[in-house]
């Protein structure tokens, strides 16, 4: 039997949804390393729609879960299934939809909100001992939904000694204020106590070459977690 | 300088749009191959936009070049910016996008119309000795675009003996009527004539490693015949 790793997309598209290249790497990778990636998405309005063009808003609205399901295919179920007894580990790929529509903090910082499937789904896989991976803004996710838990998460989103299209202090800033440990590093870093393996990819300057062995690398490391 | 290797996409969603898998991977492989992949996509109406989730279509409209900038993160020219002077080569991958958007070969067969930005962009390359490599229904394109062409391009778009989701047999009738070889081949098949790659991917049934080894070999393949 396959591990069967539960992939959580955000929809569809670096600005508004689950960024592309990161989720198709990570369920790439995740194929290499012998596991199953199953995908889900929450059953949720998108925060806003992008034109990934222009980067202006469009007056429209789009369903998360049917966005994201462009990326799997149509091979994916609402976020409300992902159950931690059914799966062996669960990986969060980047994106603004990670901070616009899992949690808010595109928003309003870590002091926003969180859906409550995905606060359901990542503190299920915590308490059961089974690995966790998020890459990019999916960090920031796992600290927010662990804000509070017993065990303080260590993360990383970033280096601010490296070049970054992004304000890497401010989210640094973010993450602990919601009471994680952030590592400030590029390339991989494991929480042992937690299992969690997370990593910065799109949120520092990176070619696609870089970022694929960045995420293979991280889904190694989260594989080597498995029970 | 690196290759500039233009690749042509028709949507963001294999059902309505280009083949998302196919369209990353064909960005990776293009990359680690030292070549410059450099994004395209016509500036026109979706024939349709199908949930992804539920295969129905769904009651709005969208623009192909908008939404094939959620593959590109934003880097992506109108197809009429496509010059084969100003490049070295050129990638089609596939999905629906390829039979809907850039011809309506999946309304009308290989009788149907193809954008007169697409026939241009392909026959300019064809014309200049630059290789195209095509995927999946991607091949189907290129044939629709050479039709009447002084050489009949060979191209393939699967094998009839192997497992696949689709017709193959049809569309190889269908690349035969539009004045093709149909190699009925699975694996890279190469044209030197034409200097056309083509290779079925998920027009067979295909994991996500061998599809992308076998993207990995077309652009090899490609990258070969570059002047």
């Amino acid at each position: 039997m396959k591990p069967k790793i539960g992939v959580v997309l955000s929809g569809c598209g670096v600005y508004d949804g689950a960024e592309i290249h990161e989720s198709v790497f990570a369920l790439l990778a995740l194929s290499r390393a012998g596991a199953e990636p199953v995908c889900f998405a929450p059953d949720i309005k998108q925060r806003h729609v992008v034109n990934h063009l222009t980067g202006e808003e469009m007056p429209e609205e789009r369903n998360v879960l049917i966005e994201a399901a462009r990326i799997a295919r149509g091979k994916i179920r609402p976020l409300s299934e992902a159950k931690a007894e059914e799966l062996d580990g669960l990986f969060i790929p980047g994106g603004f939809g990670a901070a616009k529509n899992l949690t808010s903090w595109a928003f309003d910082g870590p002091a926003g909100t969180i859906e409550a499937e995905v606060l359901r789904v990542i503190r299920e896989f915590v308490a059961a001992g089974k690995p966790v991976g998020a890459i990019c803004m999916g960090p920031a996710v796992v600290a927010k939904a662990l804000q509070g838990a017993p065990n303080a998460p260590t993360v990383t989103v970033g280096s601010t000694d490296g070049p970054s299209p992004y304000d890497i202090a401010a989210v640094n800033d973010g993450l602990r204020a919601a009471g994680a440990v952030a590592a400030n590093q590029t390339g991989v870093v494991v929480d042992e106590k937690n299992k969690i393996v997370s990593a910065p990819c799109y949120m520092m300057e990176v070619e696609l070459p870089q970022l694929y062995d960045e995420i293979e690398q991280t889904v190694g490391r989260l594989m080597q977690m498995l029970a």
